[in-house]
């Protein structure tokens, strides 16, 4: 037998931040056991993945595997860690051990996906231990931005690794935060074989705040506000949501909360009792009835989301309510990148009418719920780890948080998805590892290599033309040509133009006796396409179809 | 004859950052002698542009009022202030006054468009002034980005308003910044009417720093780079160019210009002699045969355009050129909201290959060239105008302005594009100015309300069917399909589903009979759209096509 090994594959989250799915291994080559890590989803966005509902992970590698899974942990309730729980559990059937928050988001998501959630199994946290085949895993309680945020201690005969999922540094214990003596410091009595370390925020020069400390902004803001008042943060906040509530209540206001994102995340943290107690939330029917100055609204879409609470407010109503000149929105969160467009567009439309708007600036109403560069810094020094590999975060990111150990004095490799790497060596492994992504369309999963996204792009820059030919008996035809998404000069000139050529073409050539239907869209294609640069200098999407060919 | 009055009204840049255009007037209403202030472009985005080329301000206005128009006068060279020059002559015939800078680029793009440059007049600087109808009009240098930018001091009957253009305040004078006895602080020997003025940079808190703030730590990171280094930045920033240009040559590199925006602003500041001589440039070829170690590229685009020098250089080779581990990229910039995913992908493509990149995330290598919120207030002071008027923003920038303005003691108004203001009355006047954007589409000019960018949206998220009928005679008919976009689930199987779905209506109903084409291809788009939402979950656009329908 050859000698066992511990490996480390990430197929997502490792060359983006988002889609975490890491994958770790003990066991002779090929045959490790293995156990999962975060299974989360990536968002899609309009310049490279239109129309798409989800990005996915790509999870060929485990699909032929799975006997071999004896275990998935999810290290907290972000949809970027647990949003393809449902995907990954359609092809492996192993365990699912999360904390009680954790959990209850998981299942909520199984139930709507009309699958059994008996696989969920609720974890309790360090020093309680999981055991998954050769692994033994705890639960090591971390702060983030979202309750009950968990690191993992890994143990295999190969050695502990320490993964941290994603966490800050946030002395302050009132809301969560960790105290030095929290097991979460006590990782450093182990030798550590390895610390697997969030990227997300290795550029950010300064030091971390905790989010108490944004607490007497918020109360203060809401105390001096003088119309009605609605806030908007990411849903999965609940510390954050809980704040804002507690701020309205104090400042005599009843509390709404809008959005179906809102409500759930609220419901979990009660179902899991992870908040003091939120102030009662008062129906929007019944608010409808108070005066503005005594509502607080709470708002799903801080991203400026199209659908959510927030966008509509900006547009119009929202169930009954309307902001007018007077009122304030506060915009409790960071504008994650790729959102810049759609949080100025929400915020454009409350300015003109008048609303004021109060966007986070200067960080006095949002703090991060990641690292920073001085707080990683801090962790490799407290763990001394034997090897640091960064994760979660773009290429960009995980090479800077390299170098940030090598200057540190540890040893560190940059992984980047699909690729293995030996743990105990440090050395990457020389196996394709298939990764990459998956969409969810609809009601379809299509394969980012599948050309149907390139396609689409193609038609939302050039647009499309669609060109029936028509044969009759005798070589007789009739053309018909649809453009969509494309300007004609005048009328129908620029259909009649590509008309007026491929019939040119007909007529001319030999192309009327063709047969063979692929030499003859080709040719109309080529025709259509270069009578519409003609006529506006665009290159669009060509569909032919021809029809009685077999008439001939 | 009705009292004269002085307006203001922007027909661009007043609702966003870019595309500024700013008419002012003066007369009896609706009879007022008009000049122009700017023409500038704003750039697409796959988000709400798909396709687009350039997105232009909406002239109509204008149009009619030509004949009133006694200049247009433009405060610097960046596209977004004089890309709409071309398109604005083709429609008001009026002189250009630009100083030598600026009106050698306009000069180069009414070349281009094999447009007389007869109207093209170079201005000098304050105290010398232009008359253009009722208007008496000084150039004021001011620090920006760009050589040459200036504030318009524009002296009407009805007093004089200062509009500040793009401007910094930069007290370093050996980058073309301004000393306390420059013209720009003798505008406030003055009684000014109104203040109109740049907003980019109302939301950054503390004041602006100096050009000449980054060139040390510049040198120090070329100094000290072991390969070759390839530096970006906007091209326009000429005198940033020089900076880094010369950083090479003092540390013994050879420097070599990529990218043609880049070769065009370096030949235009050598022609208006608006910088320090520069070191000699390296042809390409010539630079190959050197060690790398002996090299500096200058490339062009630090936005992460797609077929800018970095960005092919990120993907491969670029003229020969190949950056590889252990040399080093610069990007001296800030990255423009709506492009930060280009640019992360440049930077992560480059940190794959494990080429160094330097971003600059803490301002080491790159200052903005706009006045800071301090810098703004500072300005309101030292000018102590009757009215403040933003301009050059989103409305969330001019609203933050406006309240900053207020807070200081001053009187603003906030007007968006295609509103008026009376800038001695300080109210909106009442009359509706039309105003919008135009695009530019490959050869022809679109209106933003003409419903074509909504199909290509359209087009990209849920993709595209056509469906061609062909009726026979005797009311035989044959179906074709064919989908762009979208996904079958296995082969052609929905092609199939659609053209089914179609042939069992035609075979069922009385629609085969149909003559009304109209009612028949809604009846198709209907049908081949519920086709696919069942089989796959989207709702295309749906292209019909009918022929033959006269045989029947």
């Amino acid at each position: 037998m050859k000698k066992e090994r511990l490996i480390y594959l990430p197929l997502g989250g490792s060359g983006e931040i988002g889609m975490n799915l890491y994958v770790y291994g003990f066991g002779p080559p090929n045959s490790e056991r293995l156990i999962i890590v975060d299974a989360g989803v990536a968002f899609p966005n309009m310049e490279s993945t239109p129309g798409i509902d989800l990005v996915l992970p790509d999870i060929s590698w485990l699909k032929d595997k799975a006997d071999r899974v004896d275990g998935i942990f999810l290290s907290h309730a972000h949809e970027d860690h647990l949003g393809a729980i449902v995907h990954l559990l359609r092809y492996v059937n192993a365990p699912v051990f999360a904390r009680r928050f954790t959990s209850t988001i998981a299942r909520m998501k199984l139930a709507e996906a009309q699958m059994s959630e008996e696989l969920i199994c609720e974890a309790s946290v360090s020093p309680n231990s999981l055991k998954a085949g050769p692994f033994d895993v705890r639960f090591v309680p971390v702060s983030h931005s979202i309750p009950e945020s968990s690191a993992l201690a890994i143990k295999s005969p190969a050695g502990l690794v320490v993964h941290t999922g994603d966490f800050k540094t946030d002395k302050d214990s009132s809301n969560g935060g960790l105290t030095e003596t929290s097991e979460w410091y006590k990782l450093s009595d182990n030798e550590i074989t390895a610390l697997v370390c969030d990227s997300t925020n290795v550029f950010v020069r300064q030091s971390g705040r905790s989010e108490a400390s944004i607490g007497p902004a918020l109360n203060e803001l809401i105390r001096d506000a003088k119309g009605m008042v609605a806030a908007t943060t990411f849903a999965s906040n609940v510390h954050r949501v809980w704040c804002i509530a507690n701020a309205g209540c104090n400042a005599g206001r009843s509390v709404v909360l809008l959005g179906r994102a809102l409500n759930r995340m609220v419901n979990a943290a009660v179902e899991s009792g992870v908040t003091p107690k939120f102030p009662p939330f008062l129906a929007p029917e019944v608010a409808l009835e108070l005066p503005r100055e005594k509502l607080l609204l709470l708002t799903t879409g801080s991203q400026g989301e199209p659908r959510s609470a927030t966008s509509q407010l900006s547009s119009g109503k929202f169930r009954g309510f309307k902001l007018v000149r007077g009122d304030t929105v506060l915009i409790s969160s960071k504008t994650i990148p790729g959102n810049e467009l759609s949080v100025a567009r929400v915020v454009n439309r409350f300015s003109a009418s008048g609303v004021k708007v109060i966007e986070d600036h200067y960080g006095d109403y949002h703090v991060s719920g990641h690292a920073n560069r001085p707080d990683v810094l801090d962790l490799q020094r407290r763990l001394n780890p034997k090897l640091v590999v960064p994760m979660h975060g773009e290429l960009r990111h995980l090479v800077a948080h390299a170098e940030l150990a090598e200057a540190n004095g540890f040893r560190s490799t940059v992984v980047a998805n699909g690729q293995m790497l030996d743990l105990n060596s440090g050395f990457v492994v020389e196996e394709d590892c298939e990764s990459g992504r998956e969409y969810l369309d609809g009601s379809v999963i299509i394969s980012a290599k599948a050309g149907i996204i390139r396609d689409r792009l193609r038609l939302s820059r050039e647009g499309s033309v669609a060109v029936a030919v028509a044969f009759g008996r005798r070589h007789e035809f009739e053309i018909a040509v649809r453009c969509v998404g494309l300007k004609s000069l005048r009328g129908d000139s620029l259909e009649y133009a590509v008309a007026r050529s491929i019939e040119a073409m007909l007529l001319r050539s030999d192309m009327r006796y063709e047969r063979d239907e692929e030499i003859l869209e080709r040719e109309i294609r080529r025709l259509a396409r270069k009578a519409v640069f003609s006529e506006i200098g665009k290159k669009p999407m060509v569909s032919t179809l021809i029809t009685g060919i077999g008439n001939q």
